[in-house]
């Protein structure tokens, strides 16, 4: 195994960033390939963007506007057509898809279909298809580095392959024909073996093995994830600090979570929906210290199209144990609130990945459920470790203005 | 002015700490009382007391089984049998009053009625009155010292007469038989003459006037406050950073408070309601950096008894301005919320005063919703000022056990 | 006082309708006029109105896509640009616009303004010229009757002039140059004056004063009001009929409103608010037959636009006075709201007007938080007084297919 | 098949009723033992008890004092200790205690254990032996008639036995020593051979199948059910309504049931949750008359102990297809709204049983979720129904004072 051809070594801030997106037809993607052009054009404030926060001013991070986007999808509906599905629904706001026309034809011009590849019987060969499909989009546009983000649906929860265990056995696995790895780690693999930093924004489980995860320690391929926080874990990331500096003891925490889209109707599959729950699950005893009762709940509701509704419902003990309670209700749109996190992940993978990290970046728990490497779960405290690590790592070399 | 003879240095961690409420009769301070009695025999966990989370383990706090209560109330009902009404509506549990009997009674033979005091004509008379009121007190019980709180109802807004603008025209001011204080105020100001550290639990006035932190300053006299933070502003101080962090722009915020019991009778009052609406309001735009459209509403409502609800909508713009909700409602125990901050805040004020602190002592912003000599309003962040410093002040020295 | 002249009695289906809106460019005011193109034209299903339901199916009622609007309004926004305006903000569906284009610019030729009648000093001028502008939209249009409905802002609570005990006094007040009345009645007595009907959407005074109610009899005039039940209010309708038939004893009952748009400008006045609040009171203490605790607060939040937001919290006892809580939110937009139920009451007042109906038509209570006439304030109740008042009066002609 | 021995008809007011309960030592069937007592002697106002309405007055209905209860149970717990639990717990007033304490008696020594019962091996023994107990409970006690109630847990969801299918079969079944009945049928034939009255307020199959269904109606006997309608479905049951008569079409309806005690503990075994669930969703096709979106979800939260929470959220569309929602919170008491309902339908069954009613009581439908021989769902309807049904039957004869 070598790949240090594929690893990039960038040094100046001329270099431009590519963002290879698996689920590129999608709401999520989509929205952050408008949002980009929109925000890079100063079209609109960069709301929701944590990389444009003053904290990370000045540091070298790839300019929004010149990110340049692909990606593969099993879907077809062309990217221009799916922008004004999004406005008609109010996800986008229709006066920006005019300006992001131009930035919508490219990246329309750099997705792959999978369809062919998945084709392929075998897994290695299908491996192998779509790391030459990354490649192909880092030459032919000239870029410094490619970041993959896996923004796909979540896919079944499903035991690992005895193979995952170790990079040997995995690539003998493959090798040999077999299957081991589910989609989420093709394309992960794919990503290390085409050079590239890898982001999981789902539960799925990507990058995180023994086997991937030795392979980009080795290559010096930084990979983060998993599953975006982006709506009842962010306030639960903030709630559970609440109580414990309050020495306050959760006795329960229950959550509901609607949600209409692509995301509802993946997770109308119970297979899949225990992977989400689970990753939120982790969150509460992780992040409490002590296990507590309640569940969390997800119900497909079609009728909410892009906007997720979130409740959560908390029973705690006060002085003497005194019983009390707590309710939040989230009523968030999911594009808008995921989008502007996969450009931050993006413009923060590129940092690390020209700063040779390889393996977990544990420093971006701040955006992740289930954060690899990680056990931190309060936001305040993960916010104070992206800051340092980022201004760290993203400082302007001296003597540039 | 001297007052050297009141101030009193402590060095060993035998010495005993006392606790004078004013409002020593309300469900707080019964509850404080029974909770350090109940909490000191370790007859019930420490829940919700801050100062015995593990961070400020084996700092030279006061134990809690050892603070000696006492206080001023216009309030002529028994301890005990306040406590015996607080068990029947379930606030505080029934259990615990056979064992903390004796600390009510002990408690009860050192309220002092201030009935007679306010016949005073002069103010100047009532202060000096209240004063030696808590130096007996304190030397009848044989105490290193006493830190006052101000526990009773929240009195009506009043903009401030021109005298307490310096302690020179203060006194002037008094010395002429003139009232140029609120009652808060001639409380605080009779806690400093009688050298002791002074606590605002209300967002009323206390000693928050030029005049009186001249005074606690040239005194080596800590204070604190104001406006205990128990319920919806704790819950804003953490969620205000988690707008920020993640970049969303907060547009409204809107608060409705019922509440019953004593304070919701107190703040029926318009111009009472007007001090705490005041307080509450400012968190927001301190907190956020930014006007946001809203407003906070105190109802009373008399069928909830000592518990209070509090509702939040929030409305919130994410990428590309996206606009989204955010509801929360907390039901709490008003005294069950507030009783453990008291002691919490006689520990730390005691420490502060121990070691010489004088004048606002900003450290605990953690307990205020507009925290005196400082303008931060993340829980996160004030939680680590209140560590670092109690650890700093509270460190055992050197060779004791 | 001579009006048979304008009381028009009908006869015959092929009547034509005219709608003639106090408040004409108002957001309700558009949507109703947009609405009753879309769904006259089929384009649309008749969802949110009442009159459409099948109870009332075979009624000799205004068909929708035949009614006329004209009205008065002080503001100068033309219809189209209000209508496109409402569209940007979600209210309105863009694709119905080019369908409505007719429809709003029939109406817009048809709106009066009233500025210059206002500069008129006289009352009882100003109220011959806004009859005149009704009269002549009746004539010109060709139209069997008018419908004259207020859906301007509401008006600041006023204590009642003396000259309204009766209608002679108010005449005599009004030849004597005074100005005795608001301007909600200035607008009734002008549509009594033109033989016309008049429906009161605000909580405003409108024709229930003595004076005008003698008046409306007197000239066999339907009148009906006030303040349009559309959320809030709605759900408490059935709400309380639920606790009274459990025997449950609602305790408090608490309500924030929040709204943006020209009504949440409006009710952040404190004395239009008071208008508001009155009414909504009056529901608690009529429907549940006993007095209970709390209050109702609006709130002014402009970032919540046509949308409005309402929580109510509910204490009730039950069995051995066991304390319960309920809580709902209520998330829906004004405009959506109010105009079907405008269609509607043009559309029952019209067959009130037909068939001869003089005074208030307490038969309508259903549609408003202040019934006038009427203390039912049970929802399914007054479902079934409607449903049985309009099949006596709209029953078709026999002989009629 | 004889049982006519076994139906009383009673004449005079003066018969005294029995209240047999599945689940006798419960936490509901405690609080009606209390609260028929404590209600019974006016120690306490009949709040939750809708037989005790103004509508219901002077009707002929079993005095609540005179009321006489036993049951079967499982559970060895003394109901005098149990009603001590629920003390603590909040659920009883402690001060009814004392009042209670000779109906906690009288209770007590008429609960039979099961135990034995159950171990029979043959069905068909096991009803005759439970028929037993109940036939003496009633002749010791000298009863006119006694009204069983089963309160016992949910039962798992099970497919009929095709033996139900006829009362032939099934007893060609039974006496052939299958076990063709789940336990809530098995106390169902074991009331109904006894002569008495059924009642099921839970949602297991009870007397629900064409076998049980016939033997009642031939013997004169009414049965009702099934599953109690305390909470979520009670406000459905007016929410639906308010949709409909307001012509809003519901697109999603989530609820979410979060539920500590042994309600709790019993559904959150899937199978009997399933039960549950079954019988809340038919509540909103049959009420609102079409599908809708969304589904309900219980889940098993032991730090609420009596306590439920529900959180429910309505998706709607108004006029011109705007979305908009709707959500409400219902905390109460388990006990404390079930139990009032139990000694309501013991008293209007013992009415129905009196008047000779046999088979399916669909006038109690106002009482149930999934209401026996109706598909009514309005409260409104429901009560109307309920009202003049009892004022017909229950109407004092004539010459009685």
């Amino acid at each position: 195994m070598t790949n240090t051809a594929d690893t990039t070594a960038a040094t100046t801030t001329t270099d431009r960033t590519g963002v290879w997106l698996i689920g590129a037809r999608g709401s999520v993607a989509t929205t952050a390939v408008v949002g980009a052009a929109a925000v890079g054009a100063g079209a609109v404030a960069p709301t929701g963007l944590v990389s444009a926060l003053e904290p990370f001013a000045g540091l070298d991070l790839p300019e929004l506007g010149r990110l340049v986007f692909g990606g593969h999808d099993i879907d077809e509906t062309p990217l221009a057509k799916r922008a004004e599905q999004l406005a008609a629904a109010g996800v986008l706001p229709s006066a920006l898809l005019p300006l992001a026309a131009g930035a919508l034809a490219a990246a329309e011009a750099e997705i792959r279909p999978v369809g062919g590849a998945l084709a392929e019987g075998r897994q290695d060969r299908l491996i192998a298809a779509l790391a030459d499909d990354i490649r192909s989009f880092r030459s032919r546009a000239g870029l410094a580095r490619v970041v993959v983000v896996n923004v796909a649906s979540t896919e079944p929860r499903s035991d690992p392959h005895p193979a995952v265990a170790a990079l040997e056995t995995l690539d003998a696995s493959l090798a040999a024909g077999e299957s081991p790895l589910p989609y989420s780690a093709v394309y992960a693999y794919a990503a290390l073996q085409a050079g590239c930093p890898y982001v999981d924004f789902t539960p799925s489980a990507g990058a995180r093995s023994p086997a991937l995860d030795s392979y980009a320690r080795a290559a010096g391929l930084p990979y983060a994830g998993s599953d975006g926080k982006t709506g009842e874990t962010l306030v639960k990331s903030v709630l559970m600090p609440m109580f414990t500096r309050r020495a306050l003891t959760v006795r329960s925490w229950s959550g509901t979570n609607l949600l209409g889209g692509g995301d509802g109707a993946a997770l109308a599959e119970p297979s899949r929906a225990e992977s989400k729950v689970e990753s939120k699950r982790r969150v509460l005893d992780e992040g409490l210290g002590y296990p507590v009762e309640g569940g969390v709940f997800i119900h497909n509701v079609p009728a909410l199209g892009d906007w997720k509704t979130a409740w959560d419902h908390i029973v705690f003990d006060g002085f003497l144990d005194t019983r009390m309670t707590m309710q939040f209700t989230w009523e968030g749109c999911d594009s808008a609130l995921a989008a502007p996190l996969i450009l931050d992940l993006a413009r923060f993978t590129a940092l690390a990945h020209r700063a040779g990290v390889g393996g977990p970046v544990a420093e971006l728990a701040f955006f992740f459920k289930d954060p690899v490497g990680s056990a931190l779960h309060s936001l305040e405290e993960q916010f104070t470790v992206l800051r340092d690590w980022a201004r760290r790592l993203g400082a302007p070399a001296p003597g540039t203005p």
